[in-house]
This record gives structure tokens, C-alpha cells and sequence, in this order.
């Protein structure tokens, strides 16, 4: 696993556990047990940092290399690389291919909630592909906050219509997306201290009129990425990046 | 091809073309003459936008839709959506499956430069992958200016040391991608109206101790993009949308 840095390689190995105790024994569920003994090669006194995927890490000692029922003791809080506030996307996702690339670089990112969105232009029954992908999202999930050092798991919410977002937003408010390049710039809509507010991305060809209108109307400013035209995956990467690299 | 917006869709098709005259007719290549006239079925009559991949774009018709030489008649210039401010990106390449997805994202982002970096991490022998994949990398970008509208094809430079490079910084200077979370920020040390400097960013493994060292030393500051640690390819194309989302 590449990394830009030093998560991996010379710190201790990451492995999943759903519930940590402050100290005290742990034994991992199998799937967890063969990563670390079989693949990563742990091995009996090495350092291994848990972490529940709920904010929860912890540094541990692994007491029994069985490949099955990898058992460590825990021994303290150990530090994360969550990301200070947290990111919801809302997105109309992509293909089937593309959306499971964009999961996994969103995982990676440290954004926390991924919203499908379903908007005039979603194409029927894409919203559903999360419902049919949760197990393979959440291990694409997973896999992520082993790489990158986070302590959270990305959510993956139910489908939601983004009229009904618009009509009701979140309390920390939604930026729509949208490639106009007259629009404001994304950037000067994010509020330095305050929690961010959801970033909601638009399907091939885009948010309808309709819908820009219904989104300023309820007070959700429209707001462009970069110069560029960009397919909704790489839009919704962007949008991500730039949100995240200022909290 | 799905785009964010409006770049495809209700617009006129793209082509592109190595030498454009302000007005008068031209002839396309067969790749291009089939990709117009078989792939996107343009017709006799229909507008089309042609580009030359190095700064001009213009508004032509189809004239002979030939698929082994489709012609057209120049108009006038046409708009485009090319980023005001030229991006380079420093980057050691990764894994060759990796590296055209690198390549596909910065063209759609809008980048213009591509220097692959030879670090002391960089595995021997990557930076050839650039001259190994040159023509298919002249393709995925040229694919890029068709869907997202820029004018500009990405170029790819000859492979450099990281070590030159910090050595001998171009003009706009260079900044040095770390996940070290207590360096400060890439959009702390991004001029607003200046040329934008060079983005460098490592192998996996990060950049060495000698090497920011090097890079500190030559007055190249050492910046993080967000909380997490990133994949080389991911950490790139996240740098490029921050860089991009302010020029």
C-alpha cells in the first residue's frame, strides 16, 4: 500500500476492533486476525494500533499470533489523524466502477458521511448501488483508516432526493456544487471555524435549473470547483480535498 | 463520458487539431475524423469546437464528414474553460496501473505540466514508465480537453531529481508536499495573484530527512495538505484541485 508518507512503513500496524476497552485484552474477529498475522506478519510483543472506526484508537501489544483470534492487550489512547471537522458529501453517484473508486478516495481523504443523492438527472435505481455495495464499501472503508490513520469509518447514509435536502437542510447548512465558472468559488464559502457545511454534487449533466433554483431559494449558495468541467467522481474528490485541507 | 455540468451534453463537440488558422478550412486527422464523425455522429452542418491542445480554441462546422478525413471550416475563436493560472506538478510516479489514473485526473483538473521526480525513495526505474507511456498519456489528455473544455493538452516533462530541482527551483518556486500535520498548509503558501509554484510531492515513503532538509535549505517551504496520510496518486490530484480552486 503506497502512501504519501510515513502512516505506514515505519509506525506500527492498524487493525479494526468494534469495541475497545480503555486497557485490558482483545481478541479480533477473523478477518482481522489474518490481516495482521498472516499478511502484515505481526508478530508476538509488536506494537499494533486499534481503532473502532467510531473515534476510538488505541495503542496495543499482540500476546497471541493465532490467525484466527488475533488476541492483544490495549494499553492506551494512541494519537489519529481525523481530520478536525467533520465532512458530509452528498453526491449523485456515479457508475457502478467509478463510484467504488470514489468510496475508497474518499475514505482515504477523511471525509466522514457520504449522502447518495437523487436528483432529477440520477439515472433510475443508482441511488440503490449503495445499499447493494455496503459490505464492500465498508471494507473499502476499512481498509482506508488502516492506510491513512483516521479513527473514523466512512458512513455511507441512506439516499436522500435533493429536493428534499434543499427544502431541509442540515444546521451546518449545504454548498451546491455546480461547473458554472461565473459562480462564487468554493473556497470563499467555507467558514473557517464553524462546522462545514454539506457539499452537495450533481449527476452527469448536472443540476437542473430548476433545482439551482430551488436551492438558492432556500438560502444554499451555488458555488464552483475549478476551471474545468469535471466528471461527478473527480468533482466530488475536489470538492473534498479543498474542504478538508482547511479543517 | 460523464461530466459535472454542461461541458458535453447540450454544447457542441470537441476535436482536436495540431494547427488551427483564425478562419478557413481544415482537415482532421483519422483518429479524429472518426472519432467525430463515427464515434459522436456529427453531421454536415453541425457547430463543432476544435482545439490545438497549446492555447487556441475555435469555432468551426462540419463541412465532409469523412471518417478517415472529416473537414471543417474555421469560424472564429471560441471560448474556453483553460485555469488562469499554469499548475506544474512535481510528482514520483506511482505504480504503472496508478500512474495513468494520475495522469486522466491532473488533465481533467486542468494541470498543465507533469515533471516525474526521482527521489531517494522513488523506485529505480519509474520515471522511465513517462517515456514508456508517452503516447498513451498524449491520449488520455487529449480525451480530457474533449470532455472538460480546456485548451491546454497536459504536458509530461523529461524525469528530474528531486534533489536538482530543489537545488535549482524555476522561477515560481517550488513547494514540498509532506503529511507531516505540523507543517503548515499548501493554501497558506499559495500566492493569490502570483504564478503558482511548483507542487512536489514524493514517493511512498514520503520525501527523506535529507531531503526536506535540502528543500528547507534552498527556501522551499515544507507544506501538509489535509489530516490524513494519502497515496502518492491521491495526494497529487488533491494538491492540483486546492492549487487550482484559487487561479
Amino acid at each position: 500500500m503506497a502512501t504519501h508518507g510515513a502512516a505506514r512503513g515505519p509506525g506500527p500496524e492498524r487493525a479494526w476492533h468494534a469495541a475497545l476497552p480503555l486497557v485490558g485484552p482483545v481478541t479480533l474477529d477473523p478477518q482481522e486476525s489474518a490481516h495482521l498475522v498472516r499478511v502484515r506478519r505481526v508478530q508476538v510483543g509488536d506494537d499494533v494500533v486499534l481503532f473502532d472506526g467510531r473515534g476510538a484508537t488505541r495503542r496495543a501489544r499482540l500476546v497471541d499470533a493465532d490467525p484466527r483470534a488475533a488476541g492483544l492487550v490495549v494499553e492506551g489512547d494512541a494519537p489519529d489523524r481525523e481530520p478536525g471537522r467533520a465532512l458530509t458529501l452528498a453526491v449523485s453517484l456515479p457508475e457502478p466502477g467509478r463510484a467504488d473508486d470514489l468510496v475508497q478516495a474518499l475514505a482515504w481523504l477523511g471525509v466522514a458521511r457520504l449522502v447518495p443523492l437523487v436528483c432529477e438527472r440520477t439515472p433510475r435505481g443508482r441511488a440503490d448501488l449503495a445499499r447493494a455495495r455496503a459490505a464492500r464499501w465498508e471494507r473499502l472503508a476499512r481498509e482506508a483508516a488502516k492506510g491513512n490513520g483516521r479513527s473514523r469509518l466512512l458512513e455511507i447514509e441512506a439516499p436522500r432526493p435533493f429536493a428534499d435536502l434543499a427544502a431541509h437542510p442540515p444546521p451546518e447548512g449545504v454548498v451546491v456544487l455546480d461547473p458554472d465558472p461565473t459562480a462564487p468559488r468554493l473556497l470563499e464559502r467555507l467558514p473557517p471555524g464553524a462546522p462545514l457545511p454539506w457539499l452537495a454534487i450533481g449527476p452527469e449533466g448536472g443540476f437542473t435549473l430548476a433545482e439551482l433554483t430551488a436551492a438558492r431559494g432556500a438560502g444554499a449558495p451555488v458555488v464552483h470547483l475549478t476551471a474545468t468541467a469535471l466528471r461527478v467522481e473527480l468533482a466530488a474528490l475536489a470538492a473534498a480535498a479543498i474542504a478538508l485541507s482547511l479543517s
